[in-house]
């Protein structure tokens, strides 16, 4: 057999994807037979990777932001020498294979970031492409480039017209991003049919306007116009490129080509028949001729890359042996040594001098006492910066070229902050946090759920926690938001109740590795509470005692988080003086609490107590779960109103009097 | 006293603003004072409204997208002569005051939206012009053009960074909505600051190319220039306008104008007692002169507006009695005559064929069956058109100029389209409702909670609603999202267990007039309950018995939604076989059932009968307040897998015989 074309091997992904969507007679072949000859180009002429170390801290990322494309994805990981047998294609879409219906980071080699839902990718590759820039900055040094890659990301008409990408897009071009190269699949056919009659944008115009290099009419399945805009894109340093490619969905299919019927269904027996005789692929489902094979293998240069990279870092380190070792810490994901010691002393010192402060603004004290010990924080704030208190002491913005910027000013874009923070999270070498209105956890919301499932290690600061922010009134008010950020699985949610609780929330979320912790903050001051040296260390356990009657058991049980704690602590001392004895629980993370041992779990809400009241200025019916149909909930279950926050406690009855009242009328 | 000046009346809104923020020590005094000279302009010499009658139905609609600046409509209402005093003006964010911190629907007479949460207002805005477009296409007739008028949309910095006015503005360019006109107020500064640093887009560029007419570099303090940008967007009838304004935050504010200190706190005692030497305004705190006051009434021709008008359309009436007697109906938001009666016929009769389908496929149904009834009903889904089953018989594209046309293709713009939704809603004429996957519904979450805080009566349907949709992998299946809707308040969440509540849930969520519904249907073919003619009339009090043992009382009950009905019906057989007598309870809607009385509620859920399992696949942690601490609950507490839908329901453990087990664990 001759040499292959360059199209052949773009067919043997074009039939992975064929094939696999036909056994697993579901799936999405349009988008792969569309973009094969693109994706051909990029993996086996441009993309710097090594297949052997899917983890090389330097290679380029690659993101499929119309991850419903998977197939694509599989296919060149596959025909690139990925740890991804041909047996896992042949299962795509089962239980347990590694081939999921999206690509899923983590479960699959080589994949980037979890997509699917739309234009989110494109925004985590925003956020990698800063975390090079912003690594590049800090660890490059004069002839030792150890930090230098691309960020290549696919997108569709669909990720267009996502609103993310406009908050996405836009902050790349104000960032300059040069090293962002975005291909469009510009195949003007999306689910319900031609595009025409909803996507009537000029998008190459549209980004221009965000300050984007924009390659227009890029015929998308001519390997040389490929290649000649992919060069063009490099050579731009200063802005991220769009390639605008024009390919035909299902690009092959006689029948189904250009039409959404090659969207998002198997093409059907006669359909592949066909296809395989239009492409000239005479070879069956899962075969890959061995030129073929070789000629995706020979394309492969990862290991020469990653030798070559090597042995510029073994020379950057005996240069600069500080810097190497700080950025291999980093690249790990490794806190520095003494981080914990130095944050439980902290919280320790706290304890004693006893600030009352609203737990912002204990926010923003963490971050002063932590930020100088972690050069790999890095966040800021959607336009609020001196509401949320994200600015400490060491904020250098991102928009500057310091060795140690780690500020970003977000703008008003809530949902592109938030996915391009876990992209950051996933470039590695930072610990990302970013910041909102507890309420406007809603406009990031499937960011935040996108954080708990990849995962990453994303913190996520909401300030202005319920009612108490007062007479900015109900649509900046939350009610429902912490329950319902508590019910996203593998979603830490800390809302402390003072100085000491604030510091340990934000200790325990950059200590954890697995997820994302939201980290809920007052707009008001709030009481300092009294605890001894164990209690302190306790709170990392989500849920603890803070307060038994003096001696001999307790009546009945206070579950309180956040500003509602010092509700109950008085609530308490009320009861105490009319001879009821009561426990009071502090509960800032009801998800680590529910992680620790059933013992611990059953010493601090032992089951033999069913009088219980939570307390907590939001929706009852979650607490139900701790205190089951017996007990009572004092909170608020409609929207709030405008007016000085003291009133609106009254008002909507979350008061001591409530928690006295409650709890008396116990049975 | 001479005529004042434009500037005069101009900076009545001005101190209105400045003196009530000062008064209630807290609001945003820079964007009234930056935006009062277009106000002024726009107010007096252009907007079509009667402040006697808020409710006119042919009055131009406004829009304060930057909601934030409530104090500069309250200060017009005020001055054109609605009904909101000066004592109301006094008590700017007070409770129980008719001036909240942001603009509230319902709440002040003649705010036309809820608004605050950036760039929702302008989708809103898009809503209100799309449905005055529809209605005139149906309702005019040569020479009685009774539906004609603008929607007018102030915006800032903050709605143009949000992703949202990117969704809202590509689709009102789409539709080309001439009579849709949105200043600017470009003003450069946000809360954080200068924008240089976050906002760098060329939004005229930006506009251009979503097809607006964009008129660039208006002085937005000068009226003349005002005027003639107000001229060109009115003469423009096929695309919507942009008009750039100009302006200075915090105009005539001698230290803070042009500063982010302007933008969202009280000026201070002294920088007001400066601007009001700086711009000439001797008054005291909330006093108008009479001559500026009677400077804005002279401007308001809403009466002669009105009573013309009303001439107009009793001569409509005249020519076209049924024409007039039908928008009359629709205006008003009332039923067809006939509609519950034939919506129940509808169910008993879906009651006796018992159609095996997915109730998606009977959501479809639904609305073949309702929709010709319901010329009102306008609606469309994000790009999912075949997958939510939205389209029906007589669906005819609002892109076409069709008398009838009511549906939309909103592409995949989720948050854009349950917002303009939300704006259709609030115009009148139409019952709206949209459609995406259920887990995105989280991209549109903050429309949602608006829906129903405003509230609105749109139906929002979610399809997809569980693991059950299988092969798409956890990205796409929700699991936390039943439990998160719910938890908005004044929202009812339908999850229909077969076409009969399926059918049901469509009638209850088309008479609800004070609130949206979600409707949750499945992807998966759901089996039929049979049911008494009594049952099928309880479905619409959201919870009630679906089956008893046959004689005597129970044992224990169980309690589903949806899919997972069935699932709770074999159990319940399965259970008798051994002996073991269980009440079955559908709870399509826990929202309604919660508004019952408690007769109804005690009497489908006894108190003394504690043996309760629920079963829904999603969160468990919700159905306590239902099941309590010695229930049990069957469902998922992790995110889903990509496999078919039946091995998932297996894999994690939502099946017939994890419901028998979990009630015969019960003690």
């Amino acid at each position: 057999m001759t040499t292959p074309s360059r199209r052949d091997l773009a067919n043997a992904i074009r039939f992975l994807a064929i094939d696999a969507v036909e056994a697993a007679k579901s799936g999405h072949p349009g988008m792969p037979m569309g973009m094969a000859d693109i994706a051909e180009v990029l993996w086996n002429d441009f993309l710097s990777h090594n297949p052997n170390n899917p983890k090389w801290f330097n290679r380029d990322r690659f993101v499929l932001s119309n991850g419903h494309g998977s197939m694509l994805v599989y296919a060149l990981l596959h025909l690139s020498g990925y740890d991804l047998p041909m047996e896992q294609l042949r299962r795509f879409r089962q239980l347990h294979s590694k081939t999921a219906g999206h690509p899923e980071y983590g479960h699959t080699p080589g994949i980037e970031t979890t997509t699917g839902p739309l234009g989110q990718g494109l925004a985590n590759a925003v956020g990698m492409a800063l975390a090079e820039r912003l690594l590049a900055q800090r660890f490059n040094r004069p002839e030792f480039d150890v930090v230098d890659h691309h960020t290549w990301v696919f997108l569709g008409d669909g990720c267009l017209m996502e609103g993310v990408s406009h908050e996405a897009a836009s902050l790349a071009g104000t960032w300059g991003l040069g090293k962002l190269i975005a291909f469009w699949d510009d195949n003007r056919i999306s689910i319900d049919g031609d595009t025409s009659g909803w996507f009537t944008d000029d998008t190459p115009a549209r980004f221009e306007a965000y300050g984007w290099q924009v390659i227009r009419k890029v015929d998308g399945h001519d390997p040389q116009e490929i290649i000649q805009a992919i060069k063009t894109a490099q050579a731009e340093t200063g802005k991220p490129t769009l390639i605008c490619c024009r390919t035909t969905i299902g690009f092959g299919s006689p029948g189904k080509a250009g039409k959404e019927s090659s969207h998002g269904a198997p093409l059907g027996k006669d359909e592949v028949a066909a296809t395989r005789e239009a492409l000239g692929w005479p070879h069956a489902p899962f075969e890959i001729p061995a030129a073929i094979a070789d000629g995706w293998r020979a394309g492969n240069a990862g290991l020469v890359r990653e030798e070559q990279w090597n042995r510029l870092f073994d020379a950057y380190a005996k240069a600069y042996p500080e810097l190497a070792a700080e950025l291999v810490r980093r690249s790990h994901g490794e806190l520095p040594e003494g981080f914990a010691d130095a944050a439980r002393a902290y919280a320790a010192r706290l304890q004693l001098e006893g600030p009352v402060v609203a737990s912002r603004k204990a926010s923003q004290m963490a971050l002063d006492a932590f930020g100088p010990l972690l050069p790999e924080l890095v966040g800021g704030s959607a336009d609020l910066a001196h509401s949320n208190l994200t600015l400490w002491k060491g904020s250098k913005s991102v928009t500057t070229n310091d060795a140690n910027a780690n500020y970003v000013h977000f703008g008003v874009r809530e949902f592109g902050m938030s996915a391009i923070c876990n992209g950051i999270a996933l470039h590695g070498g930072f610990i990302p946090y970013d910041a909102t209105f507890l309420v406007f956890s809603d406009y990031s919301r499937n960011a935040l759920r996108m954080s708990a499932l990849i995962p990453t290690r994303t913190i996520h600061v909401f300030t202005h926690d319920s009612i108490g922010l007062g007479e900015d009134g109900p649509t900046h008010q939350p009610v429902e938001h912490l329950a319902s950020l508590r019910y996203i699985p593998n979603n830490d949610v800390w809302r402390p109740c003072d100085a000491v609780e604030s510091a340990v929330c934000w200790q325990a979320a950059i200590e954890r590795t697995d997820g994302p912790s939201c980290l809920v903050f007052s707009r008001q001051n709030l009481a300092h509470q009294p605890r001894t040296a164990q209690q302190v260390a306790d709170i990392a356990r989500g849920g603890y005692v803070l307060s038994d009657p003096g001696e001999g058991t307790f009546d009945l049980i206070l579950v309180a988080t956040g500003s509602e704690v010092e509700l109950a602590m008085e609530a308490m001392r009320r009861l105490a003086g009319e001879g009821v004895r009561a426990r009071v629980v502090s509960m800032p993370c009801a998800e680590v609490f529910a992680r620790q041992p059933l013992e611990w779990r059953e010493g601090v809400l032992p089951s033999w107590c069913r009088k219980r009241v939570a307390v907590e200025a939001g929706v009852t019916g979650y607490w139900r779960q701790f205190v089951g149909l017996d007990g009572a909930v004092v909170g608020i279950d409609q929207f709030g109103a405008s007016a000085p926050a003291e009133q609106l406690y009254k008002h909507f009855g979350i008061t001591v009097e409530a928690v006295v009242d409650a709890a008396k009328a116990l049975r």
